[in-house]
């Protein structure tokens, strides 16, 4: 493979002028968008036009004159083709973690002879301390966080499981779960599913509805593109709309807000998981960094995201240099979300010393190194540099022993 | 009382530059900065800074190299001291709605033999929502919201009460409570009190530490001017903060986010109130706002707001036009916050006719006008026109009636 059998990769690449939709440098090679998506070029015009036109001039009356109030729905509803859900179930906001929240104590009143939390040990940590919270605040005898290995997931679903709660792909590892089967398993045991879609929305086709998924999350700055902690989202299966009562009831989740009525009532639909008053400059940005998802052909860009990740896995294969790597994520791409993730004794070491060089990567404790593949900007050729920049820096270990070893290791 | 006077008065005012900070067209009579605070010149600069240049150039290395991961201790640090809070007490987080939720379950696990919730008939429903939220969650034989009238506050504090909860200034009547006289009754019933700052922080001065408060919440887009559902923010007196655990315990409030450790382990101080991913647009927006209170006296502040509750009040009562307005606010200023409400049968109709006119101010069901007077950039001679529009507007009965009556009702 060589560099211009990856230029014609790229030629050939459907999704290639997307690229030109984002601020990204030519020279730039960002392999962290599965961390934080770049900058859609539209969202700096529209964040301009909420600041300085809709707050700035019109001031207050931009909540019903520019729908600010509409917002959550209306970014829901954008979201939702992404999952493959029918309208009226997606809501945009708050964090992961409040939403996962909300659910989670949805899920344990919905199966109120149920304990049983059960997520998996290397589930992200924030969505077990959610967990954990709950279950404290509870009490175990109410509810508790079971944790299993991955393996165990599946044999661990019985009929003492409230709810099922795990990421879809592996924030580490990238390692696929199978939505469909592990949902239908839970279903069967009388469990239900909480899936947190955070590493998966925007990178691959997702079917919560014919999947017969119970709820979901996800963020915003992902693979969305809405930038730094743009807000998350929720998806509630309709036939659950009506049986739930999240406990973070605030204003904008009441059937009338403006009443002012002293009884919380929630709003009859999705709306009823809106709590506190919706950060309008942030979701704002990221209703129009969803602009960038119109027209594209899901499947298309999965394959997309997979033909660069099995470019990388190649590359770094054929590199005798890189023998020190060790893959952490499923050799069979279809196991795969967008990323791919190689343990190293100086992974971190590594990760510096890509960053300096201009290739974008992260590392995870305590020896992970991560390269993501956002299929709407990141190039072939990108790919290709990228394991030659590797190459270069795992060669040299002087060099990556006394200019890096020493630096703190921080986010 | 003349126009010129109220120019003179402008003159006098020694926070009269501080209008120039903000856009604001010199035509506009803003009364509703107590819903929506306007807009700080600074912020539209920061915001393009952060968008273009820290998420768009800089991508993920913007949370170490730009102190996006500090955001939430930095703007905490320049509340505090609106709040009379020593340092270390206050983080920026969330919505109130959410960060309400978390100290009434840190309070009530702090008094684990009582139940009961405290509040006020007409405390912000939004409040009373989360107190419900909770109660629903936990059991009503762990927590219980009781509501009574305003005047029955006190004598309900006994010591079967786990937490008081309170709005400091009603955001209808804008009747002041004594926070300092509340808490101490409170205390001397064995219980705590969470005051909810929102219509207080930036208007006048407070004293959080001063009145041995234990909890608070408050809002950046009111008086703090950060923008349309701007983050909000929570004080914990040091003295709380290593007994409690609050339940939505997400990673940015674990003592090692970036080691992703299974187990939760709350950070030391305030910042194991934060939960997910900060929104960085908003919040970055949030700390630039926080600059125009650089150097501004709150006393003055205070002195100001009255100056200008006292002359719209004055000018009202001149007006036997606007005989049929009666006063819902305390007569005497210092009963009040930075806001004047009315009734009247046609406040709705009048609120109307006002924007169109330039006045902006608002309603609240069913039947209240409200004026908010911002002392970093309302006018005297704004207050002094208001009055004027607000005579021809209530004066012509048959324009009212014909133009508004039939309007739907919204925000």
């Amino acid at each position: 493979m060589s560099e211009s059998q990856a230029i014609e990769l790229d030629r050939e690449d459907i999704l290639a002028h997307k690229r030109h939709e984002f601020k990204l440098d030519s020279e730039v090679i960002y392999l962290d968008g599965n961390s934080l998506g770049a900058m859609p070029l539209v969202c700096a015009q529209r964040a301009r036009e909420v600041i300085e036109s809709q707050w700035g001039i019109d001031l207050i009356s931009s909540w019903n004159k520019h729908h600010w109030i509409d917002l959550p729905t209306q970014v829901g509803e954008k979201i939702a083709p992404l999952l493959g859900a029918a309208p009226g179930q997606v809501i945009c906001c708050d964090s992961i973690s409040v939403n996962l929240f909300k659910l989670l104590s949805c899920a344990i009143s919905m199966r109120p002879d149920r304990r049983i939390i059960l997520s998996q040990k290397d589930n992200f940590p924030a969505d077990l301390y959610i967990g954990q919270g709950l279950s404290e605040l509870l009490g175990t005898d109410k509810c508790e966080l079971q944790l299993v290995s991955e393996s165990e997931v599946q044999n661990s679903i019985t009929d003492e499981v409230a709810v099922v709660v795990l990421t879809h792909v592996n924030y580490k590892s990238g390692k696929l779960h199978d939505i469909q089967n592990i949902s239908r398993l839970a279903h069967e045991q009388g469990a239900l599913v909480i899936w947190d879609l955070a590493h998966s929305t925007g990178a691959l086709p997702l079917e919560m509805d014919k999947c017969n998924v119970d709820f979901a999350v996800g963020c915003g700055y992902k693979y969305l593109n809405g930038g730094p902690g743009s807000p998350a989202f929720i998806y509630a299966a309709t036939r659950h709309q009506h049986a739930i009562k999240q406990p973070l009831s605030g204003w904008m989740g009441h059937s009338q807000p403006f009443a002012f009525a002293n009884q919380y009532e929630p709003a009859s639909g999705v709306q009823q998981f809106l709590s506190g008053t919706p950060g309008i400059l942030s979701m704002s940005v990221l209703d129009a960094a969803l602009e960038v998802y119109k027209g594209v052909d899901l499947i298309q860009l999965r394959e997309k995201s997979l033909s660069l990740g099995e470019l990388f896995l190649k590359l770094v294969n054929d590199k005798k240099e890189l023998s020190s790597l060790k893959l952490v994520s499923p050799e069979a791409c279809t196991e795969r979300g967008s990323q791919l993730a190689f343990s190293h004794p100086q992974a971190f070491e590594i990760s510096q010393a890509l960053i300096d060089q201009g290739v974008i990567v992260d590392f995870r404790s305590p020896d992970i190194l991560r390269f993501g593949f956002a299929p709407l900007y990141v190039r072939h050729l990108d790919v290709f540099k990228a394991v030659e920049v590797l190459v270069e820096v795992v060669s040299d270990q002087i060099y990556l022993q006394e200019i890096y070893g020493n630096r703190q290791k921080v986010t």
